[in-house]
């Protein structure tokens, strides 16, 4: 549902953002005396993407090879009537992908910011969710089965502590991006001669970027890793919105995303709901893993610089960045305006007479039948209340290897999920506090 | 390099097949008496993409949860002004589903035409340089080692027949892709009542399209099936590229890619040729198999219609169909233009000491000396070719063992590699052949 | 869950078809006259997997570079004793690949054969449930919600369409792959002189392969494409294991699979009947699209035979092998025996209040009230029947504007779910007879 | 060519680390009092693979929907006979996820360990490279075309830092995957009653790992992140593997892998000497990021547990840790022992007449010319000298433009590789020193 990439990788973005580029080039260049500083404001006004017909760059990107080359030749071309030196001493020593990279690295660090808010809003929503129903009994299932009872909160307890854990990755991939890409053709900086460090060093400060110990060219550990953790991401928030279509279907019907206007219904459906934040979510983490892959497997690039895979990522890592950034909106807004239907909790745990509680009864009878006695004895109870439609508690209170054990208020309260559920709360608990004096660390 | 989405898939070309699909529907409605024939012509009028502020409907599609919904929106609110009843009979009886995926039949269709006459002539032009250079004794590599000689004409045969394959699976999925989606919201028809085979026929007889035994809301195999055979184009053009870019490497040289304005050269490097049309093809065979991936997790789709897998292929689809897009036309222009450099192919033939034509040596003195004997004696000859830097020829008729069964001519003639690849050379004009015969086939 | 790779890719069967190749090699040359007649039988005599240390072999073969190497060298050795003369013709003329792919397609073709006749299974038993279920009414559910009625049948229909479909990839991609491997180091066949086609297609006749017209060491897409129809398979089947995760879950319970000794089960949930079929099949479908892109991305192999993409084929197409084998033989194996449970279909389309099916109401109020305000009455009813728990042919009847239109049973007829599948049944019922029809047909 | 899982995943120590685990959980329930202490020696008995028949284990495992369930109740059925009391308290309170995850860490992190090693030994080999070829000029080549000179100490430190990026990001998923999982049949510990802190506290410390705030059963960045830090433990392989093949290209021939017996050499091709090791890293780079997507599309795991999700991962994780290792022994063992021609890199360098040091000749006339009269002089030299196949200092000298501002001395220090490349060696001694820094800090 990302079919259009993010703001800050349009083609006007990706335009100014290798102006911008260029221009802390030309400050840096002139700053170490090897272009005149009389060529650093000609350049700084022709770096405006709205000089140009950013159009006709794109359409000409794919013969040249990248972006950058026609718009260096138009910005030449504009240069050469008001500054024809000026015109000499743009991206003076530098090669394409040095502006190319360090154009995308700032792209990528400010489209992630949003990504990373929006999951600290979703992960706050969903521990808001796990405070408030840490004792709220639930069907616990798996295999898509309802097992044994747990409670709302230790599953939004979970979905917060994994996007937790998203959003650090993220963090921690972001930051490390965060370096200059600056060699010149093969990585040398040899066109600078000895100005090469201070140069490098001069626009990594102008662009708020470290300067690495070698340039990174064909060494992308950083955009792959980038990209693996955007993948994290999307499986992270993929997880919560699965959980959310599974809990929001009509026979379920435990939560339900705000009703908003436009979304669902139909002449056919008037009453329908769809959990389109959560389809968002769950879309995104179909997709991001296939464009993981394909920035991993670009990274086997060649030599000092790539034949194709460098070029496989440019539009792969924007396109994991909108996924990221649509999935994050989307259960962000969602997750805080969530219906909690606890009556209908409730009801569930009813189902099939109530055998997703067993657990309580064979705990409660095995020391005094053994675990196996007890196991077998509770199986017949839950075969006959699912095969007879009767409530697992008076099926055992039927049963004469159970009822010479327990009475029926022992019975009830083996199985009440209140009780069944309470060390999970209690875990919740524990689990939220750490989580609070984590985030009011200074790094949190 | 394909930042662009194919023409057919733009936001415009989008809403304007949807809205050609609703006007189909409600044509074919009419036919059937389900709506007033006078509706059909005021739906005509509103179903054109400049009616519509296509920008503010691609915004409102991710909240909406398809780009349908608004889209009808915008159209039912044109209507209501001009003509109320035929506001109420647009999309009738339809599911935004059906609208959609009808639509992406016709684009993908459309998008692939282009892509299978460009594999067209792509491999044609591989064909035409097999044919050329049958005979052209080329050094073969394997492991990205000098192995034995063939000729530039297999390896060329070898390409064209790869795209020929890459085609035709295209073909057939492109062939089986044409099926009308037409089932209302679970697929049923029932809001036509008894009519939904007529309307299913009229309307796929306006598109163009065949009926399918069952709607495919959920059955995917079509699109993921077209998804694979893109991959596998994808794949074929790479295997074209990888050798591209390796024959044009500057020691090897054998091929060059015609020189273009704009493309490679630099202040630095002005004397560079970049093989951008077969970085091209590289960059798309690395894109591919991420987003075939995609298609492929995306068909475990749920019940009628899904919550997340649909959802997943929207831009998957139209960036396979772009790579594939940019990857052929590279190459169907690159391959007709190819520069050939016969010359440079035998002098590599001789490249260290023309070891790699051993295979000759041993074959004329295993007969003499027993295949491992032979092979003993050609070993040692070759190592010291290689230790000493001279020729294998020289080697050989300096070596006793050797020199005992062949004179100096007969080791000439043992690695000649005009001899040695005279096999292949009848093998591919058998090959070529046979093509012809298929293109010349009614099917071809 | 298939922790083994089929059994025609054990280590010991890898061994063997090695062999049987390195045999169907020998007779060949033996007929051509290029290695004498008495070396055939030693050579038939080694080639027994048992004579060797398979485990050695398999350690050895990273080192080496392929299983075959050391194999032959093992050979050899054997030989070297018995018929030291058939020690130099093991393997005459032909390069490791040759060995390696044509055992390859004979081993996939092998582990093949089980999948297609499991597909068929699988099939013609979802076949068998849309026939027996072609009428039951069944909650259509889109976004995982609940939307209109269809039938079961429809359901299983749709799933056993898909299988077919799939089935017939897999043949057509099975049938494709039949082609010897047979071109020498660098795909001349020039070791073999002026007798490379007759040994092609002597060997190829006694392996019951074809001669292609080219060796396609570095041209993949047979086995690319193979990979994709897998892919395609374990697609399919993953959206009925999906499906049947769903409807088995413990508040849908509409199926459920057969019950067996040691599934399911434990201390803590003794009621539990786990969809472990459905699960295989919902894991092999994750698991596919990862490899068949290894397999894409494994394409691009470099000149005539490559470093690094025919390696990485070798573990990723048994892998996807097994995996569509285990889903296969799963569904295959659940589908017959799964359990149906009509009623509770029937009570789920009861489900908050039946709105489900108020798209019945609808069409029968739009002819009177305009298709606009239909949906609005109804939109209006099915809310207030959510609201207050009411069914909505309650509210419906006691709402003036509806009851003004309509009298209960009126209403009841509405939406009453046999007559709204009725359209889905006949089609059902079409699409099994015609899909009775292709079986019958000489290649159905 | 990793056709074995890692030996920590063999099938006999799958068996094994459950049991361990077993043991662990035995002893920690002994210690909270919730078993008999005379439980836990009869359950530690009992827990040796060498008991039970493994094969027939993992062909149960399938239908029975994992390999714990078969496997206990082998380990029951043995207890039964000497201790039928343990019988009962083997497993206790865990569910089947909770032994196997807890096993996988283990088994993983034992499996990481070889890994990390190789990668310190490979990027040590590769540093080391660098410290004695830092100065040695090498052609720095992009899009596979000369473009200016760089060293090849460079190119290694290249690869070092890569690698131990890499080796750091498996470095800290490896440490953050020890997490025990412990929750019982849906996380919530509750048959453990208020025990459960402490019986996961002596497991975890039984076991070597932390306890974690909550269950991680379908929180699966842990395990996701590991892959993702394999992917690019592969892709650093990767690109060093790729440049060593591209490197030792016949008609490059710049560094060769060490001979091995059994090792490339057929009667073909006597002289060959196959890039085996690098080879091995390429295959792996292929084939990790296909896995890395199954493992992040496997993260959106339903509920409490999976069904289908969790599975996928079984075979998977183990894949990618084989093929790092395979990956990262087979640099660790050839990188020490690559063959270097600086010779050979000085006799490329003049390839094309040298025009790949151009760059030196446009930096020493543009000031004297400007930069684009500069650029015009040389290109045009340069195309002159590839076309006459003269050395670029002839046709430099020979140039009026040029020859009016250089002599040949120069001209010939223009273009000396060793001045060109000065930079470089500087900053690549940099990198090593900083690099060997860390090293020697206390967490290197």
């Amino acid at each position: 549902m990302a079919s259009v990439p993010p703001a800050s990788f349009s083609l006007e973005a990706r335009v100014q953002a290798l102006l911008d580029v260029e221009v802390a080039l030309a400050e840096a260049l002139a700053a170490a005396g090897l272009i005149p500083a009389t060529s650093v404001a000609p350049i700084r006004d022709a770096a405006r993407a709205t000089h140009y017909d950013v159009a006709a760059l794109g359409a000409a990107a794919a013969d040249a090879g990248n972006l950058l080359l026609p718009l260096l030749a138009a910005m030449r071309h504009r240069l050469a009537v008001v500054a024809p030196d000026a015109a000499d001493h743009v991206h003076w020593g530098a090669t394409s992908q040095d502006v190319i990279d360090t154009a995308m690295v700032r792209q990528a660090r400010a489209a992630a910011a949003p990504i990373l808010a929006a999951l600290t809003r979703a992960a706050d929503a969903a521990a808001d969710l796990a405070a408030r129903h840490a004792a709220t009994p639930i069907a616990g299932r798996t295999w898509l089965q309802q097992a044994t009872p747990t409670t709302f909160g230790a599953k939004a307890a979970g979905w917060a502590l994994g996007l937790d854990r998203a959003r650090g990755r993220l963090d921690v991939a972001t930051d490390a991006l965060g370096d200059l890409q600056l060699g010149g053709a093969t990585g040398t900086l040899s066109a600078f001669g000895d100005a090469g460090t201070a140069v490098a060093a001069a626009m990594a400060a102008r662009l708020g970027l470290r300067v690495p110990d070698l340039p990174w060219h064909t060494e992308r550990s950083r955009v792959a890793d980038l990209a693996c953790a955007l993948g994290l991401v999307c499986g992270a928030l993929g997880k919560v919105g699965r959980d959310l279509t599974l809990l929001a279907q009509t026979e379920v019907a435990e939560v339900a995303e705000a009703a908003a206007p436009g979304r669902g219904g139909s002449s056919a459906m008037p009453h329908k709901r769809n959990p389109v934040a959560a389809v968002r979510a769950v879309a995104a983490a179909l997709q991001a893993p296939g464009l993981v892959a394909t920035m991993l497997a670009a990274m086997a690039q060649e030599h000092e610089r790539a034949a194709g895979g460098w070029q496989a990522e440019w539009d792969t890592l924007p396109m994991l960045l909108a996924l990221a950034d649509d999935a994050a909106a989307a259960l962000a807004e969602a997750l805080p305006a969530l219906a909690v239907d606890v009556a209908r909790m409730r009801v569930n745990l009813d189902a099939a007479g109530g055998v997703a509680r067993a657990e309580g009864l064979v705990a409660a009878l095995a020391p005094r039948l053994g675990a196996t006695s007890a196991r077998t004895a509770v199986e017949h109870a839950c075969r006959r209340a699912i095969a007879d439609g009767r409530p697992l508690a008076d099926v055992a209170a039927a049963d004469p290897r159970i009822a010479a054990q327990l009475d029926a208020a022992a019975i009830a309260a083996a199985i009440d999920p209140v009780r069944l559920a309470a060390p999970a709360a209690a875990r919740v608990r524990r689990a939220l506090a750490r989580r609070a004096d984590l985030e009011d660390a200074p790094h949190g």
